[in-house]
């Protein structure tokens, strides 16, 4: 019987920061069937030891080209709405006019209980980020505000960030090896065969470093 | 009346880097209205802490294919006309089979008392270079010499780098979130509106970090 | 008389890892003809002070979109097939849909005395490879894991990587600044005039260091 | 005197096709100060004989990844309000995943008097439309039908199209050699110095195939 | 009751070559449920009037770098292994240092009964192909042969063309649109969908002509 | 012996254009040991039955970012040194920001005997050089002249064209299929190995048409 902390969300997340990482958690996608979890290789940690864990709330920007009433506001409320255990996904369209989060966002998203963030697009104020160690993942930095140039139309709504599609209350988790995102009808399933799969790893390790070939190993454990 | 130093390019540049950052400075432009100032976001420094700021020198490179006579010419005479406070900055129109800039331009650069070089192409030596504090922006690195495949055709002249307009004269200001250039003729309204914002946003972060929303801050200050 | 060690691979390699660059080597190279040695700019190392020399292991993979028998087979035997001084290098055709290498594979490698590894395409386990020193140059990261994606069809074989034509025996010097491939034919050649130039670069230095101008240098010593 | 029919939209626009062409207006656009004016080289006529001229109704459409409802509301809005002269001027922000445009579009537009489209995106239908001489500009074509996959979010703004900022109202003008955008306060100097240029061009022409060499005809006439 | 002849492959291929098109298949294949089913949109035909219909043949090839033995032995298995009704579908991974068709292989193709062919990669002796009147599909021309640059390494197994996983037997249909894959278990389903939208666009068609709105048209046909 | 006309360029021009082709010239290039010497696939003739044949006469330019004097001063050069059998190949650096020929310079090339013109880069006024039959390879179309944006620096050196090297009096061909670069010191040698395989050819052709299996015709014949 799992002995998971399946019943609270940080809990369980905690654990799996502790514990996993993305790469195991994505071999354990593999075998739920799950194959195109993974965000496109060019979202990335804004510092090396960066790792997220939490619940999608999502959130979708378009590029604009005059200035608009209102302009923050459904970013603004977006924001708001952020609760303990949340991570913030917005997608730009991949846009390169200008980014979509700095660090007073970053700063209201931690006072509301906020795990991090995942943006497939820029960013600012990145050093500042960093220095409050709020794990964010980026395609990159850019100075340029948001204001007359792109605009959130539309939050808590299945988006596409980094090519995989991200439902609200799909489970995020970054590393240094990148984002990938757990459906939230697999997250037990998938979490039970990742901490699985860590500890057969540590034997394969093990026996590699007594000096078996690699061929021994495989062909004695089945786990590369 | 403002008493920021004006009448000092030195005293200026060193306000600057201490006080100002890329992100507030590309606010204040837009707002004197100029949008289209920040380099493309894969101009990056070759260290994180790296800050540029100074007067633009411009240098332009082209691809070549075969060996020419006197080479280095124009490069060697662009370098050797570097100002203290100057930053040389350099387009290669993109070019990925070479590099332009290494240690030995970076270590004349500093004898002549340059603050600095952002180049649109590749760097080498970088390792050396960062010892030395030298603040360069680059796209990247590659370790292949420019004899017979790039060119130095005119400096001092006007130039497109990573996107933007820089003429000489320009001032430039690189951070870890890219590199913005400020018209010369607009450098004191940018500046001071900068300088102002800096304080507007210290309140905002103080209201949202005391517990306020995003909304109440935003229709408090109007800053984000 | 060469003094340098060329009849034993592993004293030169520790020699070349010592006291030359990819910068220079490429230079020597240049002057040796051979004008097209260094690989794309994205093939970065995965720590900056990762270096990596020895002979090159050539493996090649291919994208596959269906379950195969024995996937790993190939992979495996180029693996245990590695030898002290060896460094892998291998080509995914720039996939982008998996990674190639992992800690796993970096710890069978270390076992059997490689040198490092040089792929032109993904990896995995990063921050693991980095703790154990294992020099390691990739375009990037990403968790995916390649049984069903991609699959080694041969090894021992001449590829392509970074752009570079890479035979069995070629030997690789990576660094900071990027990856170089010296044909094994060239490689006293080499070594010996970057050996020279090394002595050249520091004369050339302290001149300018002294205040000399870019020009008076190189008139005087041909260097730049 | 100007004897063009800068009162009568319609005759204008009939007067423009017969008698200009895109690289004259650019030229003419040049000469006025608008140097920005030309769509991306890929937005291109799906017949060679398409021309279209005529005022710019915009619209704009955006990704989407869920099923919406009324998810065609605004497009129709669109094209049900198309007047005589109008051209459809659209950006989806470069979506390769549907198109937006395609027959029954066409022909609603043709019986609303439209005088063609110009999609920054993909079209489909293409040989249909090209059977009814509908003069239509497109990245590509794609069978892919936009119900789920994108949404027309606001028509009627100021969108960018093809890389050229269009405002509703803005004069379009589009051949074989591709699409310009003639903002509407400068349609009328534009026009008048086209029409000046092809009569210069149209001597050029006649001297250079009399023998003269282009540097005798650049000296005579400056014009190229 | 069905009165298509599914029955009779060759029969159906005629009939959907006849009565059907690329865009129609495409929206029955979306109310089917298969939603990712057009490929890449820089897969072309080399003539407008080219419509290819018929079953997959599959074949991967790879990018080598040194001449193989046998090099052209799998080619030539799979191209003699056709059969009427078969559609020649090849993945290069988007090769582009050579081609992977041409005429002696089209003529091969054509005398063992094949309906046509659909490369993700470069193909030649386009002119004297399309004098044929072989429907050929691919992303371009490029006259530089395979021999020691690419490898057939299998057929009959399933690839990736133009982002679309394809098997053998499935049913591939391309024209002026675009090329799109029809899963063999859904043939029947998307063959009798395509048909009744058909006439339900002709409708539609008539009614727009008559001068209703788009909005009256689409409120009582819920087609556009 | 060989009877081709190789002591009168005009006469074995003319052969080459009615008797050769791209694919077959790129076989003998190969078979020669030349296998660089295809152009990239986006280098297109303006219209299908476009075969351009002659010797290069060569012209590099490069993007400017401010208004020069005597701008056209080198490309008029060029131009009017163009001779009989003549071929204009340039490169623009891949340029997106103007295009380098039109239909002056067409006319007056045609005047002076030249067999038309290679760009790397984009071209305009294509259909009245359709119409002048003058073939024309370029990446694309694009109407904005090239004053302030792009010069000719020089011509008769060597230069990059769609990623070949060619110097002047180098040989090219372009027909449907793509351009190849024929370097001069093997023009003879490659030229009677493509009138030989064409022979080959013919005969594999008719085989293959009898009904005989691609295998049996390649162990015949080894053509393919």
């Amino acid at each position: 019987m799992s002995t998971l902390p399946f019943d609270d969300d940080l809990k369980l997340f905690a654990l799996m920061k502790e514990q996993l990482y993305s790469a195991v958690l994505c071999d354990a996608l593999d075998q739920a069937g799950f194959r195109q979890q993974a965000m496109r290789a060019d979202i990335r940690p804004i510092y090396p030891d960066a790792v997220v864990v939490g619940r999608a709330l999502t959130m979708q920007s378009v590029d604009v080209y005059q200035p608009e009433e209102n302009v923050y506001d459904k970013e603004i409320s977006a924001v708001d709405s952020l609760k303990p255990g949340d991570v913030m996904v917005a997608s730009t369209q991949q846009s390169t006019r200008t980014c979509l989060w700095g660090e007073l966002l970053s700063t209201a998203a931690t006072v509301r209980g906020a795990n991090g963030a995942v943006i497939d697009g820029y960013t600012r104020d990145v050093r500042l980020i960093q220095q409050m160690g709020f794990p964010l993942f980026a395609t990159g930095m850019y100075p340029v505000d948001s204001a007359g140039r792109s605009e959130v139309i539309s939050y808590n709504c299945t988006i596409n960030c980094g090519g995989v599609t991200v439902s609200p209350g799909d489970v995020i988790f970054g590393d240094y090896d990148g984002v990938i995102v757990i459906p939230k009808e697999a997250l037990r399933e998938v979490v039970e065969r990742a901490v699985a799969k860590v500890e057969g790893e540590n034997i394969t390790r093990e026996e590699l470093r007594k000096g078996l070939t690699l061929r021994d190993v495989f062909n004695k454990y089945g786990v590369l």
